[in-house]
Protein backbone atom coordinates (compact mmCIF):
# COMPACT_ATOMS: atom_id res chain seq x y z
CA UNK A 1 0.00 0.00 0.00
CA UNK A 2 1.39 3.14 -1.08
CA UNK A 3 0.38 5.47 2.04
CA UNK A 4 1.83 2.94 3.93
CA UNK A 5 5.35 3.36 2.13
CA UNK A 6 4.78 6.96 2.28
CA UNK A 7 3.95 6.99 6.42
CA UNK A 8 7.00 4.76 6.71
CA UNK A 9 9.42 7.42 4.85
CA UNK A 10 8.35 10.57 7.48
CA UNK A 11 8.50 8.12 10.18
CA UNK A 12 12.12 6.92 9.10
CA UNK A 13 13.24 10.26 8.33
CA UNK A 14 11.89 11.90 11.27
CA UNK A 15 13.84 9.62 13.71
CA UNK A 16 17.00 10.13 11.48
CA UNK A 17 16.71 13.83 12.05
CA UNK A 18 16.52 13.50 15.66
CA UNK A 19 19.96 11.50 15.84
CA UNK A 20 21.64 12.57 13.07
CA UNK A 21 20.24 15.88 11.42
CA UNK A 22 19.79 16.97 8.44
CA UNK A 23 22.47 16.75 6.21
CA UNK A 24 23.54 13.16 7.69
CA UNK A 25 20.55 11.66 6.92
CA UNK A 26 20.66 10.26 2.75
CA UNK A 27 17.82 9.32 0.70
CA UNK A 28 19.45 5.87 0.79
CA UNK A 29 19.57 5.13 4.07
CA UNK A 30 16.09 6.55 4.80
CA UNK A 31 14.41 4.65 1.80
CA UNK A 32 16.92 1.65 3.27
CA UNK A 33 15.74 1.78 6.87
CA UNK A 34 11.91 2.33 5.59
CA UNK A 35 12.07 -0.86 3.20
CA UNK A 36 11.10 1.34 0.87
CA UNK A 37 10.58 -0.41 -3.19
CA UNK A 38 12.80 1.69 -5.33
CA UNK A 39 11.06 4.46 -7.08
CA UNK A 40 8.75 5.29 -3.83
CA UNK A 41 10.68 8.34 -2.67
CA UNK A 42 10.00 9.79 -5.75
CA UNK A 43 6.33 8.93 -5.89
CA UNK A 44 5.66 10.51 -2.88
CA UNK A 45 7.74 13.02 -2.50
CA UNK A 46 8.75 14.60 -5.74
CA UNK A 47 10.27 17.65 -4.76
CA UNK A 48 13.10 15.41 -2.82
CA UNK A 49 15.09 15.03 0.33
CA UNK A 50 13.75 18.97 1.27
CA UNK A 51 9.86 17.89 0.92
CA UNK A 52 10.29 14.68 2.83
CA UNK A 53 12.14 16.96 5.58
CA UNK A 54 9.81 18.98 5.83
CA UNK A 55 7.21 16.52 6.06
CA UNK A 56 8.99 15.08 8.99
CA UNK A 57 9.23 18.01 10.69
CA UNK A 58 5.72 18.51 10.82
CA UNK A 59 4.88 15.39 11.46
CA UNK A 60 7.59 15.53 14.40
CA UNK A 61 5.93 18.94 15.37
CA UNK A 62 2.28 17.74 15.25
CA UNK A 63 3.06 14.74 17.85
CA UNK A 64 5.41 16.90 20.01
CA UNK A 65 2.25 19.51 20.04
CA UNK A 66 -0.41 16.58 21.02
CA UNK A 67 1.79 15.84 23.58
CA UNK A 68 2.34 18.71 25.49
CA UNK A 69 -1.80 19.44 24.88
CA UNK A 70 -2.55 16.42 26.49
CA UNK A 71 0.01 16.94 29.24
CA UNK A 72 -2.20 20.51 29.62
CA UNK A 73 -5.13 18.73 29.71
CA UNK A 74 -4.00 16.77 32.39
CA UNK A 75 -2.49 18.70 34.97
CA UNK A 76 -3.60 21.59 37.01
CA UNK A 77 -1.65 24.41 36.01
CA UNK A 78 0.63 25.04 33.34
CA UNK A 79 3.73 24.78 35.71
CA UNK A 80 2.73 21.39 36.42
CA UNK A 81 2.50 20.25 32.76
CA UNK A 82 6.06 21.61 31.92
CA UNK A 83 7.47 20.21 34.62
CA UNK A 84 6.22 16.72 33.72
CA UNK A 85 7.21 17.33 30.51
CA UNK A 86 10.55 18.37 31.29
CA UNK A 87 10.76 14.87 34.07
CA UNK A 88 9.43 13.06 30.75
CA UNK A 89 12.36 14.20 28.74
CA UNK A 90 14.71 13.53 31.21
CA UNK A 91 13.62 9.95 31.69
CA UNK A 92 13.39 9.61 28.42
CA UNK A 93 16.91 11.07 27.70
CA UNK A 94 18.58 9.01 30.52
CA UNK A 95 16.88 5.46 29.16
CA UNK A 96 18.05 6.52 25.51
CA UNK A 97 21.59 7.59 26.34
CA UNK A 98 20.68 10.87 24.74
CA UNK A 99 20.02 9.00 21.33
CA UNK A 100 17.21 11.80 20.78
CA UNK A 101 17.55 15.22 20.04
CA UNK A 102 14.33 17.37 18.41
CA UNK A 103 14.25 17.25 14.95
CA UNK A 104 12.86 20.83 14.68
CA UNK A 105 16.16 21.87 16.30
CA UNK A 106 18.47 20.73 14.24
CA UNK A 107 16.85 21.42 11.21
CA UNK A 108 16.38 25.09 12.24
CA UNK A 109 19.87 25.52 13.02
CA UNK A 110 21.53 23.08 9.99
CA UNK A 111 19.07 24.09 7.03
CA UNK A 112 16.17 25.62 7.34
CA UNK A 113 17.71 29.09 6.04
CA UNK A 114 18.61 27.20 2.74
CA UNK A 115 14.74 25.89 2.05
CA UNK A 116 11.54 27.65 2.03
CA UNK A 117 9.88 24.59 2.74
CA UNK A 118 12.26 23.44 6.20
CA UNK A 119 11.83 27.25 7.30
CA UNK A 120 7.88 26.84 6.76
CA UNK A 121 7.54 23.84 8.21
CA UNK A 122 10.19 24.96 11.12
CA UNK A 123 8.34 28.03 11.97
CA UNK A 124 4.43 26.44 11.83
CA UNK A 125 5.75 23.82 14.20
CA UNK A 126 7.56 26.20 16.80
CA UNK A 127 4.35 28.93 16.29
CA UNK A 128 1.64 26.33 16.91
CA UNK A 129 3.83 25.25 20.47
CA UNK A 130 3.91 28.77 21.54
CA UNK A 131 0.57 29.38 20.51
CA UNK A 132 -0.76 26.62 22.71
CA UNK A 133 0.96 27.55 26.08
CA UNK A 134 0.51 31.14 25.33
CA UNK A 135 -3.69 30.18 25.69
CA UNK A 136 -3.02 28.05 28.61
CA UNK A 137 -1.35 30.73 30.56
CA UNK A 138 -4.01 33.20 29.32
CA UNK A 139 -6.32 31.05 30.89
CA UNK A 140 -4.77 31.41 34.04
CA UNK A 141 -5.52 34.68 33.94
CA UNK A 142 -2.46 36.30 32.78
CA UNK A 143 -2.18 38.90 30.31
CA UNK A 144 -2.32 37.96 26.67
CA UNK A 145 1.11 40.17 26.92
CA UNK A 146 2.47 38.24 29.85
CA UNK A 147 1.19 34.87 28.43
CA UNK A 148 2.57 35.29 24.67
CA UNK A 149 6.33 36.42 26.67
CA UNK A 150 6.32 33.04 28.76
CA UNK A 151 5.06 30.77 26.09
CA UNK A 152 7.72 31.72 24.36
CA UNK A 153 10.66 31.66 26.83
CA UNK A 154 9.16 27.81 27.37
CA UNK A 155 9.34 26.76 23.98
CA UNK A 156 12.84 28.03 23.63
CA UNK A 157 13.60 26.33 27.24
CA UNK A 158 12.45 23.06 25.93
CA UNK A 159 14.90 23.66 22.69
CA UNK A 160 17.68 24.73 24.58
CA UNK A 161 17.42 21.63 27.12
CA UNK A 162 17.96 19.30 24.15
CA UNK A 163 21.06 20.86 23.34
CA UNK A 164 22.32 21.02 26.99
CA UNK A 165 21.30 17.07 27.41
CA UNK A 166 23.00 16.12 24.02
CA UNK A 167 25.87 18.07 24.25
CA UNK A 168 26.81 17.34 27.94
CA UNK A 169 25.56 13.60 27.60
CA UNK A 170 23.67 15.08 31.01
CA UNK A 171 20.06 15.70 32.06
CA UNK A 172 21.55 18.34 34.87
CA UNK A 173 20.51 21.18 33.27
CA UNK A 174 17.12 19.74 32.29
CA UNK A 175 16.50 19.32 35.75
CA UNK A 176 17.74 23.09 36.94
CA UNK A 177 15.65 24.53 34.07
CA UNK A 178 12.72 22.34 35.48
CA UNK A 179 13.51 23.99 38.79
CA UNK A 180 14.08 27.40 37.35
CA UNK A 181 10.71 27.31 35.18
CA UNK A 182 8.65 26.16 38.28
CA UNK A 183 9.62 30.18 39.94
CA UNK A 184 8.64 31.69 36.32
CA UNK A 185 5.34 29.89 35.73
CA UNK A 186 3.91 30.75 39.41
CA UNK A 187 0.30 31.57 39.64
CA UNK A 188 0.10 35.10 38.20
CA UNK A 189 -0.68 36.60 41.80
CA UNK A 190 2.55 35.62 42.94
CA UNK A 191 4.21 37.07 39.95
CA UNK A 192 2.68 40.44 39.64
CA UNK A 193 3.76 42.20 43.55
CA UNK B 1 53.49 29.93 8.54
CA UNK B 2 51.99 26.80 9.60
CA UNK B 3 50.09 28.03 12.83
CA UNK B 4 48.67 30.99 10.13
CA UNK B 5 47.08 27.56 8.47
CA UNK B 6 46.09 25.96 11.57
CA UNK B 7 44.24 29.31 12.77
CA UNK B 8 42.77 29.46 9.77
CA UNK B 9 41.47 25.76 9.25
CA UNK B 10 39.76 26.66 12.93
CA UNK B 11 38.36 29.95 11.73
CA UNK B 12 36.98 28.63 9.01
CA UNK B 13 35.45 25.51 10.13
CA UNK B 14 34.04 27.89 13.43
CA UNK B 15 32.16 30.34 10.78
CA UNK B 16 31.04 27.07 8.57
CA UNK B 17 29.80 24.88 11.36
CA UNK B 18 27.61 28.20 12.60
CA UNK B 19 26.22 28.66 8.79
CA UNK B 20 25.43 24.26 7.55
CA UNK B 21 26.32 22.25 10.75
CA UNK B 22 28.68 19.26 11.45
CA UNK B 23 27.39 17.10 8.40
CA UNK B 24 27.61 19.40 5.53
CA UNK B 25 30.69 20.89 6.50
CA UNK B 26 33.17 18.84 4.19
CA UNK B 27 37.17 18.70 4.41
CA UNK B 28 37.54 20.08 0.78
CA UNK B 29 35.03 23.15 1.48
CA UNK B 30 37.01 24.37 4.62
CA UNK B 31 40.17 23.92 2.49
CA UNK B 32 39.28 25.59 0.20
CA UNK B 33 37.67 28.94 1.99
CA UNK B 34 40.76 28.89 4.19
CA UNK B 35 42.76 28.88 1.20
CA UNK B 36 44.57 26.05 2.74
CA UNK B 37 47.55 23.54 1.33
CA UNK B 38 46.95 20.46 0.44
CA UNK B 39 48.20 18.25 3.01
CA UNK B 40 48.29 21.08 5.86
CA UNK B 41 44.54 19.51 7.12
CA UNK B 42 46.47 16.29 7.86
CA UNK B 43 49.62 18.23 9.53
CA UNK B 44 47.51 19.92 11.70
CA UNK B 45 44.84 18.24 12.33
CA UNK B 46 45.64 14.07 12.29
CA UNK B 47 42.39 13.09 13.46
CA UNK B 48 40.64 14.48 10.60
CA UNK B 49 37.10 16.32 10.85
CA UNK B 50 36.42 15.19 14.18
CA UNK B 51 39.44 16.96 15.58
CA UNK B 52 39.57 20.09 13.83
CA UNK B 53 35.68 20.36 14.07
CA UNK B 54 36.43 19.79 18.08
CA UNK B 55 39.37 22.79 17.95
CA UNK B 56 36.55 24.94 16.10
CA UNK B 57 33.97 24.18 18.90
CA UNK B 58 36.02 25.39 21.28
CA UNK B 59 37.66 28.37 19.66
CA UNK B 60 33.62 29.24 19.27
CA UNK B 61 32.70 28.50 23.02
CA UNK B 62 36.17 30.13 24.81
CA UNK B 63 34.81 33.35 22.11
CA UNK B 64 31.82 33.80 23.59
CA UNK B 65 33.01 33.02 26.88
CA UNK B 66 34.84 35.90 26.56
CA UNK B 67 32.31 38.16 25.45
CA UNK B 68 29.80 37.07 28.25
CA UNK B 69 32.59 37.57 30.86
CA UNK B 70 33.08 41.06 29.15
CA UNK B 71 29.19 41.77 29.55
CA UNK B 72 29.35 40.61 33.12
CA UNK B 73 31.94 43.09 33.75
CA UNK B 74 30.81 46.12 31.86
CA UNK B 75 26.92 45.42 33.71
CA UNK B 76 25.85 46.54 37.02
CA UNK B 77 23.75 43.01 37.09
CA UNK B 78 23.34 40.10 35.63
CA UNK B 79 20.09 40.77 34.34
CA UNK B 80 21.77 44.06 32.74
CA UNK B 81 24.51 41.50 31.06
CA UNK B 82 21.66 39.16 29.79
CA UNK B 83 19.55 41.83 28.51
CA UNK B 84 22.09 43.57 26.57
CA UNK B 85 23.81 40.12 25.31
CA UNK B 86 20.13 39.22 23.93
CA UNK B 87 20.17 42.36 22.52
CA UNK B 88 22.94 42.38 20.75
CA UNK B 89 22.11 39.00 19.44
CA UNK B 90 18.79 40.44 17.69
CA UNK B 91 20.77 42.71 16.09
CA UNK B 92 23.39 40.34 14.85
CA UNK B 93 20.61 38.07 13.22
CA UNK B 94 18.85 40.95 12.06
CA UNK B 95 21.89 42.42 10.31
CA UNK B 96 23.27 39.18 9.04
CA UNK B 97 19.68 37.46 8.19
CA UNK B 98 20.23 34.71 10.36
CA UNK B 99 23.04 33.42 8.60
CA UNK B 100 25.06 32.59 12.21
CA UNK B 101 23.73 29.76 14.40
CA UNK B 102 25.81 28.53 17.28
CA UNK B 103 28.49 26.05 16.89
CA UNK B 104 28.08 24.03 19.66
CA UNK B 105 24.24 23.64 19.70
CA UNK B 106 24.52 22.28 16.44
CA UNK B 107 27.26 19.96 16.86
CA UNK B 108 25.53 18.65 20.26
CA UNK B 109 22.36 17.68 18.01
CA UNK B 110 24.02 16.30 15.23
CA UNK B 111 26.92 14.93 16.05
CA UNK B 112 28.40 15.07 19.56
CA UNK B 113 26.85 11.69 20.34
CA UNK B 114 29.34 9.84 17.98
CA UNK B 115 32.43 11.64 18.65
CA UNK B 116 34.04 11.43 21.95
CA UNK B 117 36.18 14.58 20.76
CA UNK B 118 33.16 16.51 20.22
CA UNK B 119 31.61 15.95 23.31
CA UNK B 120 33.68 16.41 25.07
CA UNK B 121 34.56 20.27 23.10
CA UNK B 122 30.65 21.11 24.16
CA UNK B 123 30.56 19.66 27.79
CA UNK B 124 33.64 21.86 28.18
CA UNK B 125 32.59 24.78 26.24
CA UNK B 126 28.52 24.48 28.05
CA UNK B 127 30.23 24.27 31.17
CA UNK B 128 32.24 26.99 31.37
CA UNK B 129 29.04 29.73 30.04
CA UNK B 130 27.00 27.80 33.16
CA UNK B 131 29.62 28.43 35.55
CA UNK B 132 30.68 31.75 34.38
CA UNK B 133 27.07 32.72 35.24
CA UNK B 134 26.62 30.75 38.43
CA UNK B 135 29.71 33.30 39.86
CA UNK B 136 28.25 35.82 38.66
CA UNK B 137 24.58 34.96 39.93
CA UNK B 138 26.27 33.96 43.43
CA UNK B 139 28.31 37.21 43.38
CA UNK B 140 24.58 39.30 43.66
CA UNK B 141 24.16 37.16 47.21
CA UNK B 142 21.77 34.01 45.61
CA UNK B 143 22.44 30.53 47.25
CA UNK B 144 24.89 28.27 45.23
CA UNK B 145 22.13 26.26 44.60
CA UNK B 146 19.94 29.09 43.36
CA UNK B 147 22.79 30.23 41.17
CA UNK B 148 23.35 27.27 39.63
CA UNK B 149 19.80 26.98 38.49
CA UNK B 150 19.04 30.56 36.94
CA UNK B 151 22.78 29.91 35.67
CA UNK B 152 21.68 26.57 33.88
CA UNK B 153 18.51 28.53 32.66
CA UNK B 154 20.35 31.38 31.15
CA UNK B 155 22.30 28.96 28.79
CA UNK B 156 19.33 26.93 28.30
CA UNK B 157 17.71 30.26 26.95
CA UNK B 158 20.67 31.59 25.26
CA UNK B 159 20.63 28.11 23.06
CA UNK B 160 16.91 27.71 22.81
CA UNK B 161 16.68 31.51 21.32
CA UNK B 162 19.15 30.56 18.32
CA UNK B 163 16.96 27.73 17.31
CA UNK B 164 13.74 29.58 17.42
CA UNK B 165 15.61 32.67 15.53
CA UNK B 166 16.98 30.54 13.14
CA UNK B 167 13.86 27.96 12.55
CA UNK B 168 11.09 30.80 12.47
CA UNK B 169 13.41 33.50 10.70
CA UNK B 170 12.11 36.22 13.76
CA UNK B 171 13.96 37.68 16.50
CA UNK B 172 10.24 38.32 17.77
CA UNK B 173 11.20 34.86 20.58
CA UNK B 174 14.89 36.59 21.63
CA UNK B 175 12.79 39.54 22.30
CA UNK B 176 10.10 37.79 24.58
CA UNK B 177 13.15 35.49 26.12
CA UNK B 178 14.72 38.71 27.06
CA UNK B 179 11.83 40.30 28.65
CA UNK B 180 10.78 36.97 30.88
CA UNK B 181 14.04 36.35 31.85
CA UNK B 182 14.48 40.00 33.17
CA UNK B 183 11.59 39.02 35.95
CA UNK B 184 13.15 36.17 36.76
CA UNK B 185 16.83 37.63 37.38
CA UNK B 186 15.73 40.72 38.99
CA UNK B 187 17.71 40.96 42.28
CA UNK B 188 17.45 38.17 44.93
CA UNK B 189 15.73 39.85 47.85
CA UNK B 190 12.69 40.27 44.98
CA UNK B 191 13.21 36.53 43.93
CA UNK B 192 12.95 35.34 47.84
CA UNK B 193 9.48 36.85 48.91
Amino acid sequence: MPSDTRDRLIRTTGRLLRKQGYAATGLNQVMAEADAPKGSMYFHFPGGKQELAAAAVERFADRVLASLARGLEDADSVEEAVTGYLDAMIAHMERTDYADGCAVAVVALEAAADHPALVEATTKGLQDWIDLFAEALEAEGRSPDESRRLASLIVVALEGVVVLARGMRSTAALASTRDALRTVLAPPTKLRS
